[in-house]
């Protein structure tokens, strides 16, 4: 262990890799992250289909640019804000993988003169509100709903689906490019093998919507796919045209729950300092709370919820989980860490505790202005 | 009600309260809230107890300033960073209620010369770090667990209370002020009047801490509490000194289901476009998810998730709940609202539905650069 066996308050630079680290901050391991971009693009390449990779997760221009040294040039988002945060920073071809909203259509028409504009639309009412008022071209994909329900079209309301097709194409700047559905129900699958069957069974059903299209004249239409947990399970990608995986750059404990990464591929964690300890209890209570971590929770067999695991900084980002010991609880500001009495009387107020997040989507979110590579 | 019975989509701007507002923003009631900080000061007064109002809630300069007008001069706040935010906007006496955070102690030297500064301490460590490097005077209090077991000293530990008053006392600018306690078990209470209780047991509590440290040499202790399901509930605070409150001024589902407000005080819901609907299983998709709201849930009788509740846009805000229409769940960005088949044959995709949030609080921090105030 790389801290004193004694009971002080840790001055801040006294042995510490990350002096420089104040408040709550999410490290992010370069290496792990490029490591995990450079699979996935291996495997999308190996496969023959496009990889237009989620920028959700990171929300980050310097992250983004790790994704160019694979030959990423087209990328997803997931709203029209983040299109022109993305668009400000280089990129020229965006979806964004979200029902449109009706509201932004001056923002949506200013971007699509500047680049190359996907959208998403599941009605008809959408469409036609598109053919009003788009002012340039935009590239149209039809929502399914292949299992998720979320959002989208039932994949077998083939009507329904090419009726909107054919809606589109009335319009010469609205131009169809194919179906997109997110395959979300892999976040509720129990094994590694039911999530491989989800990606299976809704390549399927999104062929069976787009062999009906073909049929009603609507030819060479694309499918689009894309949730981490299938990307990262599945070896062949055979039978989509795209994949559009976001959180596989950072991993987080629901991937690892997931059976979709390892402990040693999760790329992002929060440095929280220690605030107090409450050897009585065996608790740590952490500056790191909800609006660091997100209110994100796993729900253990046991019943207790989970809100990160935590492990020790190191000189590239942080070690091994440490072992019975985990953020049981947390308020605004403050997260409890449970853990026993050897790594209480061990750990200092005024150290870091690095806290793996259930969701990495939201820290990264949370810490957007408060982040730092390793 | 408002809107056309139709299924078009809405063009925003036709009959629509809030053209102005194109994705998920904080709209704040400025009656309501006004009222609801004219209550709480009035009962402060009327009890004799300093009116110190946490201002984590609402984090903002401009609402910070509807205080004002009641004789606020005092604030709470949760970080060194809120601090300086609000010492940025003139306020000059301000407790952070956040167990000092070590590593930021040269921001907190440098506001500590600007300003009257409180901060909290609960170990003996701690304060020794204060007593080395505290480079002006400083107002200390003690944090006590008084029955939440989040943080602080366990109110009956006398010995070790007063042990750590004088180790504060050996530095002359480590100035004691009392014992300072957030009773946030009243957030675990099945009812209102179990709440009060909690609050005459913690005044109790916290009295009997004081009494000891008075007979130990330190006279003239304050004891400042704080939790808004108590200083809601409670109509006189006799026994206290200083009542700290923040999410009052906003109030939210969460206080409400405790009992701590009426539906007509809640001063702040999420405006959310809608993006999509689906009759065929009674939901709605919203823009608006976990980065507007927060992951936060009620857990209802018959254990379903509750992250919102609807109601639609008036000019004065919002109108009352609507019936059997709720936020079932939350993504990044999507809300699925749950609602009878009448309501979603009215509502337009474009149209603005409000949530009322859960949790104020952190849904006030994850908009805090997307507010209006009505």
């Amino acid at each position: 262990m790389s801290f004193a066996a004694s009971n002080q308050v840790n001055q801040p630079g006294k042995g510490d890799p990350f002096p420089q680290i104040l408040k709550p901050t999410l490290l992010i391991n370069r290496e792990r992250a490029i490591r995990n971009i450079r699979q996935m693009a291996e495997k999308a390449r190996a496969s023959g289909v496009r990889f237009r990779p989620h920028f959700k997760t990171h929300q980050s221009a310097a992250v983004g640019e790790w994704f160019r040294n694979f030959g990423v040039e087209q990328i997803t988002v997931s709203s029209v804000d983040m299109a022109c945060y993305f668009a400000a920073h280089g990129w020229r071809d965006i979806t964004i993988a979200f029902p449109l909203n009706v509201r932004e259509i001056e923002k949506i028409n200013a971007l699509a003169k500047e680049l190359r504009l996907h959208l998403l639309v599941e009605s008809r009412e959408t469409a036609r509100f598109l053919k009003e008022h788009a002012a340039a071209e935009l590239r149209l994909w039809i929502k399914i709903d292949a299992g998720s329900r979320r959002s989208g079209i039932p994949w077998d309301r083939f009507v329904e689906i090419a009726a909107l097709a054919a809606e589109i194409r009335t319009s010469p700047r609205l131009n169809l490019q194919g179906l997109l559905t997110h395959a979300g129900h892999t976040y509720r699958a129990t094994s590694p093998g039911e999530i491989r069957e989800i990606f299976r069974e809704t390549a399927l059903r999104m062929q069976a919507a787009r062999e009906h299209l073909a049929l009603q004249g609507f030819p060479r239409l694309e499918i689009s796919v894309g949730d981490t947990p299938a990307c990262s399970l599945v070896e062949d990608f055979k039978g989509v045209d795209e994949i559009r995986p976001g959180n596989f750059v950072y991993y987080d404990l629901m991937q690892l729950e997931l059976g979709a990464c390892r402990e040693e591929e999760i790329a992002a964690a929060v440095a929280c300092p220690v605030a107090a300890k409450h050897p009585g209890r065996g608790e740590i209570v952490l500056y790191g709370g909800a609006v660091h971590l997100s209110k994100e929770f796993i729900l253990t067999k046991e019943g207790t919820r989970l809100f990160g695991r935590a492990a020790l900084p190191r000189r590239e980002g942080w070690g091994k989980f440490l072992e019975n010991t985990f953020v049981a609880a947390l308020s605004q500001e403050h997260g409890i860490v449970k853990t026993g009495q050897e790594f209480l009387s061990q750990i200092q107020v005024g150290s870091l505790l690095m806290v793996v997040p259930v969701h990495s989507c939201l820290a990264a979110d949370l810490l957007k202005q408060d982040q730092v590579i390793v």
